[in-house]
């Protein structure tokens, strides 16, 4: 994939973002895109070019029905294993390791893992917050997975809302503390950003070659949505400028595992 | 330290963020307080409560003379060695070092090092891209180095604008392409906003309990600032609210060396 434009905000134009008002609890089935264009109109706002809409992760997962109870959930002998290192509850550690494809680190209250979908991210995504079916059948408790497929989901909406979609979630890293918005889904946005040609004021060329263009519009969103506050689980970001056309999805923002020296 | 208020936008307010307009290429001495004033007059804003003004790294190194003449620098042994694995100027390995407490990884094209300020960043951010100094005196090569204290920049930056600061740099990261605007400096903001206490819409604990707020904002002013336009080397981010007064630093986003598992 390559991109023509530059990816950033016209000289003298502002960067907006705001969360779209009067969202409600998302259910197993509701339809995302029909919700976010109702609260468009709700806020008098027509989508243009260059607009991001913003989507928490969790609000695709309830539309996708990722509830999972963990009653449900039998634990084998590694889970088992896994779960006496963490504290964590067996039956939590089985449903990580079914998301995931390897351990990356794991000690007492930690489980990190790549999950199938190649982000490192501790618990495999699968949080105890706001997890619970809004008609719960089983006895719980519930955690919530991670969309099945977010890039694939952020082109759905993409497709019916005709600007870009991030699927957004809130990840921990090394070396610093506290979260940060990252993107998991990315569709009609160049979310791997490329500056390779660009030179520097001395006609150098620059060494940084690439910004995750996607990550830094989740990290915009997450400023605005505070976490956990569904009410806020959609965010308008609005002045970018980047190509319309573009093949680019998150799955171009995870690091090839032979280049992860820190895998 | 611990924040009172919820660090986030306001139901319905919007959050903004604008590069400021006619910054010069900054050289040594240049005070740089006075330079945002004077781009705040020329755009006819006026800073108010829960602004923060967000200075790339490269624009305070500058100021500071942060310019070292690679030409001046002998090389340890050491030094030479890393040069060989990773192909980079020997002079240049040395000058990192000297910048740094540790080596995290080393390998063709890669040297990330734990920098004497707990970060841990490639090269210890000595960056050749819009390193010359704007006099040279010896033969160069240049590089530009972080500056010295970025807290006590951005808190001599914050006394003087009365607003918040941070200072920004862009950073790769394991696990995900691309860089990502990090606070290197910052006061007068919850850097690290603590959730805990907070509940889910299910009243339960959230799980999540701190955000890197100060990185996010960093992320968002690297959107707009886009990379190496040091004309877009301070920008404005408007529409967030938190308690102004805060001992939090960019020193309370570096996770400890005994929490980290992938130092």
């Amino acid at each position: 994939v390559s991109e023509p434009a530059a990816a950033s905000v016209d000289i003298g134009a502002r960067l907006e973002a705001f969360a779209l008002p009067g969202l409600p609890i998302i259910a197993p089935g509701d339809d995302l895109a029909a919700l976010v264009k109702a609260s468009l109109v709700r806020a008098e706002l027509v989508l243009r070019d260059g607009d991001v809409i913003v989507v928490a992760s969790k609000l695709v997962s309830r539309a996708e029905d990722r509830f999972l109870d963990l009653g449900t959930v039998e634990p084998t002998p590694r889970a088992r294993h896994l779960a006496k290192i963490t504290g964590h509850d067996p039956r939590h550690v089985e449903a990580i390791l079914r998301e995931s494809v390897a351990v990356s680190r794991v000690t007492r209250n930690v489980l990190i893992v790549r999950h199938r979908r190649g982000f490192v991210v501790a618990n495999a995504g699968l949080d105890f917050s706001n997890a619970q079916p809004p008609r719960a059948i089983g006895r719980g408790p519930w955690v919530l997975a991670l969309p099945v497929d977010p890039d694939a989901s952020a082109a759905r909406l993409r497709a019916e809302l005709g600007v870009a979609v991030v699927i957004s979630d809130s990840f921990g890293r090394p070396f610093r503390l506290g979260s940060v918005g990252v993107a998991i889904g990315a569709a009609g946005l160049p979310a791997l950003h490329d500056h390779a040609g660009r030179r520097d004021l001395h006609g150098r060329p620059l060494e940084h070659t690439a910004t995750a263009l996607a990550d830094q519009v989740a990290a915009t969103a997450d400023l605005v949505a505070g976490q956990a506050d569904e009410a806020r689980g959609a965010i308008l970001i609005r002045g970018l400028r980047f190509a319309a056309e573009t093949r680019y999805t998150a799955q171009d923002l995870i690091r090839p595992k032979d280049q992860d020296l820190y895998a």
